[in-house]
């Protein structure tokens, strides 16, 4: 295997490319309830979410949220801290009004 | 602080514990979207999901996917190659129907 003048700076971009990989990956799937929470709100429609989902979704990021406190993850915390209202304010409009 | 006659099992316990529910809540966010896929596929109408939502979570599963591949963790990649196709098929209709 061909390794250049600095091996370790090398593998240190890679690994740096991958961190960001997840980091915008992270970025995204956060700020997608971003317009969808206020497309629901505005339009006071949710018939075409599955119940299951928002349930899910929001038991399910609140457990994220709890993990990442306990495990000291900032990420965890801060993208369930934006989710989880999010979904939950879908999932209000799904039960007021189906 | 108080210990117990056992720490060490005691401390093991709390980490099963705390990798307990991040499992709980990877298995209820990533099977969140099965009845909703369903539910979609069905109905044939996405009109109340924003589009910014599908797309965005579309390409961010799918770059969560590439770094969990990278990563070696089979958590993440198992996770996103549940919810990369069922939120393509949501994306699909929505495409198709608005």
């Amino acid at each position: 295997m061909h390794r250049g003048a600095s091996p370790g700076r090398k593998e240190l971009r890679v690994d740096t490319a991958v961190e960001a990989v997840g980091l915008i990956a992270g970025a995204l799937t956060t700020s997608a309830f971003v317009p969808q929470a206020w497309k629901t709100w505005r339009t006071r429609s949710a018939g075409d979410f599955s119940l299951a989902l928002l349930v899910l979704l929001v038991v399910g990021n609140t457990l994220w949220l709890g993990y990442g406190v306990m495990k000291g993850s900032t990420g965890l915390v801060v993208a369930n801290l934006v989710t989880v209202p999010l979904t939950a304010a879908i999932l209000c409009v799904k039960l007021r009004r189906g």
